[in-house]
């Protein structure tokens, strides 16, 4: 983080038409970017997208009403341009790509045993960062996986601990019987999975879209540029990360506020407030491409403003 | 309001690939937009955004520390392109046109006495109504006047009553001085012009800007438009019409909670939530631009995600 450039930019904010501090958390976010970037006028040229999917053998345990077989379908979709995230994609101004790992070999099941071996785990890791773009100025995140908000839950109640009900959610469209077996599972995976270093964590509680967005922001980390997080599934994906050392994460944001219940514990664990607020519930990357405009028009206003000296406005 | 059609637009959403409801709120606001245009497919082709600026005789009661010179000024700087809703209009894809109301001529100081004469608030309710586009599929809604944080606050408590204090905000930068003699200046408003009708109390305690915008909404409303309010001063501007008949208001949203206290008050009053909360405090309309890439966005997913069928997706 380039202190002198965030602080540049905070500088051309108090100069800008307009009262201080007017814009609100525009300013912050486009004083953030700024800081990252390491440039006080940084402008996103290429925004990129990365959805990550994969299948999870917890689903055995009757964790999600849809079959597995709709991530493969979903992943079609999304090549085909129909889904929420390719139009979310095209209005912000993302170039999106998707990137299955491995689905007709899901992850073993979480309740019963680790999820992935280490070399799974750090394969998955490693197509992740191989997947982000150095050039990118900003990189939005996203997953699909039919019963991965059990595998966000389980990993949420890993490694941040509570009572497993209040880290469950009804994902897709639990009903009442589905959220009980969501709790049930959750609770018995982390009971068998106790005392675990992070990396640990995320191969047992984990799948391979999870450890691929942890090797996303390492990799977005490395090359200066700022992450966008989806929701629920998508942060708790990141928070081994964050057990690591919560300075992992300093250069994510969270997009939105999912409507699953344990995401408001969840960002507050790691000091975020989510850009967005409005119910939704999808993944695919859906709130963080929706918080790419914002971000947008934050740097619209930092870059494109008149100051007070060039509009001839006095300042009071 | 087109009843069919949103009821189309709403049996629309249930087919497209994503779990029932996941969009959380795009889902409600491409059905509103769907009802309001009469068309279940209904899209943006055309966004205007209408900014009115007016000058107000409050200022001589010492209410913001900024000149009224500014006001023009900032006319001058909207279009030269260089004010922040400029730099949203183009982000979000709206043409921007800027209504400066007899600037030279502020209105008569309304802690004193009515702010305008019946003519002369039909003649900006007028002004408004006539810069509506007809073609427009949505309208943009936004305010320029040095003092008229201290009108809304006037008009708030005229017509929603409460304590003065309750209505009154640092609006461009207040101090604890100015701050108190805004609220003195409010509560003797209202203490002077009680048990008015709306039109009598849109020109006792309004300003042009305010009428300009209430006429701007009444002709949205018979162009089938619907309209996104900004702030504090736009929504507050609008109160009269909600006083003569709720239903006036049904086809406009609130863009977004400003950080002037009152605003939240006033639009759980007016039954509405706002679509976006940034801390923001500009006016300009800026609230109501960052929204429309929101609606845009919603729009887009309503008209271009495939449904289970045409994408072969299982559906659970």
């Amino acid at each position: 983080f380039d202190i002198a450039a965030a602080e540049a930019a905070r500088a051309r904010q108090a100069h800008l038409t307009k009262p201080p501090g007017a814009l609100g958390r525009l300013e912050t976010l486009a004083e953030e970017f700024c800081g990252w970037r390491g440039d006080a006028r940084a402008e996103i040229v290429s925004a990129q997208a990365l959805v990550f999917a994969g299948n999870h053998g917890v689903c055995a345990q009757g964790v999600n009403p849809f079959p597995q077989e709709v991530t493969a379908q979903m992943v079609a979709n999304f090549e085909h341009g129909g889904a929420a995230i390719n139009q979310l994609c095209r209005v912000a101004g993302a170039r999106l790509s998707v990137i299955p790992l491995d689905l007709d070999r899901p992850t073993a099941d979480l309740s019963e045993g680790p999820a992935m071996t280490e070399a799974e785990t750090l394969a998955a890791m490693r197509a992740g960062a191989d997947a982000v773009d150095p050039a990118a100025d900003i990189l939005i995140l996203g997953e699909m996986g039919i019963g991965n908000s059990t595998v966000a839950a389980a990993l949420a109640h890993g490694l941040l601990g509570g009572e497993a009900g209040l880290w469950v959610g009804r994902g897709t469209g639990a009903d009442e019987d589905g959220l009980a077996r969501k709790e049930r599972v959750v609770a018995r995976a982390a009971e068998r999975h106790g005392g675990l270093t992070p990396l640990e964590a995320l191969a047992a509680l984990g799948g391979r879209e999870q450890a691929a967005i942890c090797g996303a922001v390492l990799a977005a980390r490395a090359a200066r540029i700022p992450v966008i997080l989806d929701g629920y599934i998508c942060t708790a994906a990141a928070l081994p990360l964050h057990a690591a050392d919560p300075a992992l994460l300093a250069h994510c944001w969270v997009g939105h506020l999912s409507r699953e219940p344990g995401h408001r514990r969840l960002v507050e664990a790691l000091g975020k407030t989510p850009i967005l607020d409005f119910d939704m519930a999808l993944g695919e990357g859906s709130g963080a491409a929706l918080a790419l405009s914002i971000l947008r028009a934050a740097l619209a206003c930092h870059n494109g403003m008149a100051t007070f000296a060039e509009a001839g406005v006095s300042d009071g």
